[in-house]
């Protein structure tokens, strides 16, 4: 619905050349040193999670984390956040000190400075609880070479730890599960990570964080922009045990879970070893693995194979995605 | 209570520089070319205005405008703005396609690219049709030399036109007013008009726009910022005839009420002629008026005398200001 909504409405009418590149963030020259030079990156996310607070996070942490590792997805480092609440009329104080102390540790912790905010206030029931969005602005030195465009036959594809973590954990605060399970949102800043990696690994193509829909639809999506098609090896792919037991429960599909600590890297083969090593280095990263390859063949498309031989196709994501998950 | 937040709640928890400044931008050096040179200018603000469309304007062309004007009065050039847009599930497209039009004319009337956007639907109830958080960011030469803190005694203060039309126009399309009032918003891009204006008088020393609490309530921040009284002539105050009416139908002060098109510039005496007649130069500026003085007497405090020789204290805004005015 949203990406309808975006289609029809909002890209006719806004289209341009940063809006249309397709990324979680737009690369803007600074006028005063000319195209050739540095780039600003900005990113948005309106933050909407329901419950607020969840086991591993809260809205406030999410708000900082979700537009700290779109920024620095570019290529960029994050340097200042702008934060916009909207608040429902009684929403307990205690409450949000505490999703604001959160926000500063989140930011504290990402090396950003939350440099601009405003607060509005709107009656009971015209809103629910809190809301916030906020727009990261980060500084790239050149031209981002690093995009969902980028990806190349032959790359390689890695992913940062676990999948589907954040999905469950906020399943779970609901209440939904019928059980509790014993299991945290993954939400992180993982700009440090990045820059770490950017600086042993040049070449990177692609660095995404697969949010809403999953590892299996943010593959999709850069498989369309790139052209190309993915081939995954099942057995690979990180997820936790308890995440697993969920979902089976559940009739839910972790690869189509939503994660806000994780990353997707594809990269050139002669730089996966060191891409995993370092990330092994990151509390982030201690579950970084290998998880399949780009190919020629199957453009567009992104296969599941797994030890027996079987190969399914990991579409885009049918039907609706769980409502408020971020 | 939104002042008394951001004083317990969030500056508490989020001080740093460009926050306690206490202007509604935020003055960022780029790192890379170090602390001497140039200024990225970010500015954020939520928009909750109801109802969502209202003589003159509506919630994005507010939302274009008030980040514009925003980002203009540092003496900044808008150049991007952000957006996230929370939406209540089943929020007309028709609507929504019109607002988001709106936006798109207000910033190519405003020279900004709306450069990056995020959308949330929130379920039947849980937010009321459509907010919107936008963020600017402009591009300052140098360090600003204008802000609240610099009005000096013996300037003179001016503003660009009649005071309270937005206000009023909100008011009226609530239907709560018992009639129809021809007022229209003066929701309006004022940043080509203070571009002029910074060019012809390079010695401003305060440029804001009056939103939530009008002119009496900015004047008031701005005396306390800058420890300074001001002396107001109130027969020199442009008000049109229609907003004063209204006003005196409900017992509301116009000079407390809502504009989201207006400018308070505080200047030294020399320079006063010069911006008036720039500002009469331009359709946002056609009733600019003198309207008072700063003075070294009566610290932090504003007074508005008229031509009887009585003089009363316009105080902050006492009581409750009109809930989702912008």
């Amino acid at each position: 619905m949203t990406a309808d909504l975006i289609k029809t409405v909002f890209q006719p009418a806004l289209s341009n050349a940063a809006l249309n590149e397709g990324n979680d963030f737009a690369q803007l020259p600074v006028p005063a040193f000319g195209t050739e030079g540095g780039r600003l990156v900005v990113s948005v996310d309106s933050h909407i999670v329901k419950p607020i607070l969840f086991p591993g996070g809260d809205i406030g942490r999410l708000a900082i984390c979700g537009t700290v590792n779109d920024v620095a997805v570019s290529g960029a480092i994050p340097l200042y956040i702008t934060a916009g609440f909207i608040l429902e009329e009684g929403m307990p104080i205690k409450m949000l000190k505490e999703i604001v102390q959160s926000m500063k540790q989140s930011a504290d912790e990402a090396g950003v400075i939350l440099v601009a905010g405003d607060t509005k206030v709107v009656e009971k029931g015209g809103a629910d609880q809190i809301f916030i969005t906020t727009t990261g602005v980060g500084w790239l030195d050149g031209p981002s070479t690093i995009g969902g465009q980028y990806a190349k036959p032959g790359d390689v594809v890695l992913v940062s730890g676990t999948l589907g973590d954040h999905g469950i954990a906020i399943i779970s605060a609901r209440g939904e599960l019928g059980f509790e399970a014993d299991i945290q949102s993954d939400v992180a800043p993982l700009n440090h990570m990045i820059e770490a990696m950017i600086k042993a690994a040049p070449n990177i193509h692609v660095l995404r964080d697969p949010t809403r829909g999953g590892l299996a639809t943010t593959l999709n999506e850069i498989a369309q922009q790139s052209d190309v098609g993915m081939y995954l090896n099942e057995d690979t792919i990180p997820i936790n045990s308890v995440t697993r037991s969920a979902c089976e429960m559940l009739g839910f599909d972790p690869l189509y879970m939503a994660n806000e600590g994780k990353l997707i890297i594809i990269v050139p083969p002669g730089e996966a070893d060191t891409i995993l090593e370092v990330m092994r280095n990151f509390d982030y990263g201690k579950k970084a693995a290998r998880i399949g390859i780009v190919t020629l063949e199957d453009k567009g498309r992104v296969l599941l194979k797994n030890a027996l031989g079987g190969t399914r196709l990991l579409d885009m994501m049918a039907g609706e995605m769980l409502p408020r998950i971020c």
